[in-house]
């Protein structure tokens, strides 16, 4: 939406096809890290910045539409979406962003954005002093584990497999650190709450001899799906994780492919760096267009 | 401001040195193209960026003092401000800006942002279907000439040498260009309006006829600034244009210093994108702190 509106002001015709409307920010209840805006819901901010964009409405379409594939046509492309309609543009912003993988479990629903998260520098602060549940085997549940004892009392890391597998310096730095505790070979059956928000975790053993384990909060780091397989159906490339690989200008490897957000390669992805990235995206392609005429 | 909000999310003790609070933004008039809010002055988004900072209060600090050099002090950087006080820590974010060059000829400051600009990209649409004037013979000058066709009716580039000077791809793009004319050896001497706004250009000699030459806006194209000084004293690599090399993680090449903003080297400079780079900076900075303990 944010791109939307930069290519509104450049007079440059422009679709959005916004699939299910608004993506992942519109699930955060608070967002307190959009610099700007102090405290608001995800909803909030994603129809703040669709109004933005309709400021633009004599170049700015927006449909809810779901783009399900691109194609080479001329100089231009072509996208077909998944419910048969067809458009042809000159330049294409992909900013699919990614989907969370989930447990799938008991109470996970229930306590989404109640205790139960996928971002702890989005949603870290709220758990000041309290006891903090991570689940996760890899480098990132490590990461996040981290960031999050800037926050809570204790840090529980917990691993489905015999062993924690983070990068090396992350490994080191969870070992010193005295507010985390890793339990391994250890699955969460069940999330348990007050209704108001979660309470407990429900474990298939055990842990510190308690089965129904008290937690105030249970990050999700079993990973994200980029969703990055329209790019890569027409060449664009991908790292190992399966995120569009983008340069400084969110330009991608197929000339006149950008890509922006969630779905991209950058290390650090929050609201504020996804819509610079769409910001920039835009100036790219305004550009390629003014080159490639 | 945006990345002092986030370091004190992560609860790092930051200090911001705010010199003249608050930078080139709160010298625009409009701001309408900052995701998120339709339209504000720039003053009223740099209050509101400092605001969300000062939530962070019980970690964040701002002084309306001056950086003046930094030096290195064991792990850390001393940092000793042009009032004569000093502060040490452990990473330093250089967002110092720029300083936009100005003609100095009467009317320049009285129709300042009431005609007179300085970027196209956030000022150009004001104009549309006007006469839009730019000053300047290099490359920017006729990239922001470019970009200002997408608004006005006509576009006229006044060039105090012989030659306008553009890379040549911009250069064949201007020539094919019917909306802009270029004039040579030419110098701007007033520029008179109506109190309200601009509306003509006196020359130091007649243009097609005229030695008052009427325009609705002028836009400044002989150069910026960058206040990057402090940080080439302490090693910290600049480009030919004096700006500062940053990597896509707004990390410098001197470990433990970071640069965001008009400073940095980022193609497309605007307010998200600043803000966006210093929050990656903070994120680094984070990092580089837990890694070097």
């Amino acid at each position: 939406m944010g791109s939307a509106m930069y290519a509104g002001r450049l007079n440059l015709k422009t679709l959005v096809l916004a699939g299910t409307r608004y993506g992942t920010i519109a699930l955060t209840d608070v967002v307190e890290n959009y610099p700007g805006f102090k405290r608001l819901t995800g909803l909030e901010l994603a129809e703040k910045l669709e109004e933005h964009a309709l400021d633009y409405k004599k170049f700015v379409e927006i449909e809810d539409l779901k783009a399900g594939k691109i194609a080479k046509s001329g100089k231009n492309w072509k996208i077909k979406t998944d419910e048969g309609k067809e458009f042809e543009t000159r330049t294409v912003l992909i900013a699919t962003g990614t989907e969370i993988k989930k447990l799938g479990i008991p109470g996970e629903k229930e306590y989404w954005n109640r205790g139960v998260h996928s971002c702890a520098l989005c949603d870290g602060p709220i758990y000041q002093d309290k006891s903090i549940a991570v689940v996760g085997g890899g480098d990132s549940a490590a990461k996040e584990a981290l960031l999050l004892t800037q926050f809570g009392r204790k840090v529980f890391i917990f691993v489905r497999g015999g062993e924690l597998k983070p990068e090396p310096i992350n490994g080191e730095r969870v070992k010193k650190n005295k507010k985390i505790s890793v339990f391994t070979n250890v699955s969460i059956d069940e999330i348990k709450g007050d209704r108001k928000k979660m309470t407990a975790l429900v474990l298939d053993k055990p842990v510190e001899g308690k089965k129904e384990f008290p937690a105030d909060a249970l990050f999700l780091e079993i990973g994200h799906i980029p969703l990055s397989s329209i790019a890569k159906a027409i060449g664009v490339k991908t790292n190992e994780k399966g995120e569009i690989v983008i340069n400084r200008n969110s330009e991608t490897n197929v000339p006149g492919v950008y890509a922006a957000g969630d779905v991209g390669d950058t290390r650090f992805k929050q609201a504020i760096t996804g819509v610079a990235e769409g910001v920039l995206a835009v100036y790219s392609a305004f550009r390629y267009i003014g080159e490639n005429e």
